[in-house]
C-alpha cells in the first residue's frame, strides 16, 4: 500500500515563540470553526532530516550521553523511521487561511501534514 | 518533496478494547525502554479511507445533521487530506516486538506509522 501525504500548509516563524500557518486555499475550507479552539495538534514534516536519520532506531535522550540510550519510538527525537512532528500549540488568532500559533517546533517552510483539535 | 510514509507495524484486534502492535523486526530496536512508559501516542494509517474520503473537507460533528457543519482540522473525523490516526494508548505489556495495548481505535491491519511516548 502506497502511504504518499500530501502538504495542506506550511510553516512560517515570526518573532520569538510565535509561528504562522499559512493552508494552502484548496484545503482552506477544512479551517472552518478551528477558531472556536484554543489548543490544536499540528503534524508536520520535519524536511531537514535525512535518509540517513530515517535509519536511527535508538539514541541518547536529548543527545545526553550520560543517559542510557532508548529506542526512537520511546523517545521525542526528530530522528525516527517516518519524520512527523507532532505538537500542540496555542491558537492565537486565525485570519483566513493563516492561522497565529504559539508553542509550535517546526522549523520555516516545514509542510503542514494535519490540525486535528487538541 | 516526496513524503513517503514507512509501515514499521500493524494493528492486531483481539477481545473488546484491547489490541496488539506489532511491530516489523527491522524496527523493532527501537522498542527499547517502551515498556517504562505507561501512555503513548499511535499515529497509524486509516488505510480503510478512499481518494474521495481524501478530497472532505468538512463535515458535521459524528455525522449528527442537527450540528453545525465544521471544517475536518476542527473534527476528529477520519475523513480528512491525510488520513492519520492518532490515539493516545495505555500499554499494558510489552512482549518482544509486540505491544498489547487498551484504547486503540484502529482497525485490524491498519499499519502503524509512528510510535511516539504521550
Amino acid at each position: 500500500m502506497e502511504m504518499v501525504l500530501r502538504p495542506v500548509g506550511i510553516v512560517i516563524k515570526k518573532q520569538d515563540d510565535i509561528s504562522e500557518i499559512e493552508i494552502y486555499q484548496e484545503y482552506s475550507p477544512g479551517l472552518k470553526s478551528v477558531e472556536n479552539r484554543t489548543h490544536l495538534w499540528i503534524m508536520f514534516w520535519m524536511s531537514r532530516l535525512s535518509e540517513a536519520d530515517r535509519k536511527v532506531l535508538q539514541a541518547h535522550p536529548m543527545g545526553d550521553r550520560s543517559k542510557e540510550i532508548r529506542g526512537v519510538f520511546a523517545l521525542r527525537s526528530p530522528m525516527r523511521p517516518n519524520p512527523i512532528g507532532l505538537t500542540k500549540i496555542e491558537l492565537i488568532s486565525k485570519n483566513e487561511n493563516i492561522l497565529i500559533v504559539s508553542g509550535l517546533d517546526a522549523f520555516e517552510g516545514s509542510p503542514i501534514i494535519d490540525i486535528k483539535p487538541a
